[in-house]
């Protein structure tokens, strides 16, 4: 056929093919399968192999896998899981929301940034990222844990905290420093958040009631992933960032028992288009922006994330035994996603030149590689990952 | 964010959204949900409404969709369905290809057409829809019937000599009217099946022991879809279509029983990207193609089509009772999903306009109208799909 279609079918497996491999390599040298995608990203992209670049296919794939990703972690995510645990995820998630922001900021406005691109370096150092923290805990077997629980909720606490921030930065961007804008954007923000969620259990009820009365194939897997693009794009409208909506949808659902089996039918997608969002993040680290200033940067940056989170979720969480708090601590420090996406939007919009993108880039992937070894010491119960019996039932995807 | 997001976002529910309510629309009018989806396609397309028209993105999800179309088609297809019901279904599947493609040449020719126009239309009349046939059967709840296997062996067996007249016919286009050329093709193309046919299980069978033992999430399902993507991509490169690669990719993985859970998997991708198949097929239907004389050809070439096919494969099934024969030869007559795909080539090469395109387009779509009514009268065992009770195990695709 034309080559298009050969080229479109090529990317594809390309990417997924790299994407499964390498994250196979790393999970085997105990470290997380995301982390291997970006690499494989960073290696198939124009950084070293140059076989993959930033097409318009693969930009709207990996926009497709956040939002996918986003959702899933929303199915995932009960309300009532937010507030079992109650004021110390709170504390966790709020205090390791605010420090790192305030730390970052203040050190990249010490090295001479100018106040938009340090706010961003900050709000890419705000939110830890639930996927990789709570899959490693799923791995290390320990979800059940009263710190496991508590960082679980607090991860989500932040997220939705920076992921406000991301908003009102995004407000900033787009209306400049009008105050006015500023507020109507995080009021826009808020009302949308405030609406769904408020409205949003009772409109999935009734929303899956109505699918199951469908004739076609399936109408309770499509229904929702039709809501979860209808917020994803109306969170964009509102000015907020699609992954937001995508977030929301997939907690509303989250408690549906009406739409049965929707996790189960939502893995495939996560599988499948999840790591074109991690690859492309690889891709778009360009070549000669690691410089050596980078990379001092980074480093100072990387340290300041890391000590920043665990030392304000460690005191947050002092009302647990100490070692608890302390994976608390460590728990809260990677950066994963969130970070990635402020990062992108950050370069797409031209408030980050790509040396700061970079920089963002290496924090992140550094924050992550940190956690796992030192909390799988920290936990120890038992030894990390086992080869999984031959189709076990798979641990939810983090 | 940046306006390309949220086109994406949009794009996407548009279609999603549309299919899915046109296709609930057109079962409850007893019709199958795919024409819904053809027609949803004709309505926000360019000769209507123009809110979609063909970008590179909806291309490429088109492309994949009709890839895992064929690949669930495959993977419902067992080397055993189609040989069990023997020497019926081969007489019915050839004679019911050949037939039709020695009419619909032979109209055109005497219409004036070009020598390839006339046998594309020929090879878009060769084979059944596998897909919508079988899923006609299943709603009525009559596939283990006598007639019912007939027909779905035959129709696999049209299935694969009209994929084979079409990479014959991809060759003759890429190498104008070379014999030697000719020849190639044709080996190559015989070739690769036979070689996919005769390896394909045993190295399925060794590729999902492998997959199992890898630690990351879902190998049983990403490795099977790399298989997909890997053998369209190589039967592309040999000059037959991705969807002969897909196909096999699906027959090779029917049988395996190691790789569990796989359909189950493939679901959520099959209601996810097939309807951007049948919808962008709509998109395509350019505005002023139907003309006057455009609709006559269309009238006689659908005549034609459903004639040749319904008393070829009568004629060929003569040994079953008669009414069983009229249902095996009803039955085959709905093209669908193949018709389109060798439209879709032959305009995309530029080797038939797009009047000929909307003749080939409206047989599809006729003949796939036709079958369903007259199928319920000749079988006429139950009421046509109540209502299913919700959530009930859905029918496989088809």
């Amino acid at each position: 056929m034309e080559n298009g279609v050969t080229h479109i079918i090529l990317d594809l497996f390309l990417v997924l093919a790299a994407a499964r491999l390498a994250g196979e390599l790393f999970e085997r040298l105990r470290q997380p399968a995301v982390l291997g995608e970006i690499a494989a990203g960073i290696v198939l992209g124009p950084l070293l192999l140059g076989w993959l670049e930033t097409t318009e296919l693969l930009t709207a794939l990996a926009e497709v896998g956040v939002i996918f990703l986003l959702f899933t972690v929303g199915l995932h995510t009960r309300v009532s899981d937010v507030t079992r645990v109650g004021q110390t995820a709170i504390a966790v998630g709020v205090l390791g929301a605010i420090v790192p922001l305030a730390l970052g900021w203040a050190i990249m406005a010490l090295l001479g940034s100018a106040t938009l691109e340090s706010v961003f370096v900050g709000v890419a150092m705000m939110a830890t990222s639930v996927g990789i923290t709570a899959r490693v805990l799923a791995d290390l077997g320990v979800l059940s844990r009263q710190a496991s629980q508590v960082i679980i909720g607090a991860a989500v606490i932040d997220d939705i905290v920076g992921l406000l921030a991301l908003a009102v930065l995004s407000g900033l961007v787009e209306g400049g420093v009008s105050y006015l804008a500023l507020a109507i954007t995080a009021a826009e923000a808020i009302a949308f958040v405030a609406f769904v969620m408020l409205v949003g259990r009772r409109a999935a009820e009734r929303f899956c009631a109505v699918a199951q009365k469908m004739w076609t194939r399936n109408p309770s897997f499509i229904g929702p992933i039709l809501v979860c693009l209808g917020l994803s794009f109306l969170a964009e409208y509102v000015g907020l960032a699609a992954i937001i909506g995508a977030f929301l949808a997939g907690m509303v659902f989250a408690e549906t028992e009406r739409c049965v089996k929707l996790h189960d039918a939502v893995e495939p997608l996560y599988d499948l288009f999840v790591p074109f969002f991690f690859v492309m993040i690889g891709v778009r680290v360009t070549p000669g922006a690691v410089t050596e200033s980078v990379a001092l940067i980074a480093l100072v940056i990387t340290a300041a994330a890391i000590l920043s989170k665990l030392l304000a979720c460690r005191y947050a969480a002092r009302g647990l035994a100490s070692r608890e708090a302390w994976i608390v601590g460590v728990g809260m420090s990677p950066r994963g996603e969130v970070g990635l996406v402020v990062a992108s939007i950050g370069l797409t919009r031209g408030v980050i030149g790509p040396d700061i993108y970079a920089v963002v880039v290496l924090m992140s992937l550094l924050t992550t590689f940190f956690a796992p070894p030192v909390l799988r010491r920290l936990i120890g119960t038992r030894p990390p990952a086992a080869a999984p019996t031959p189709e076990a039932p798979h641990p939810p995807p983090w």
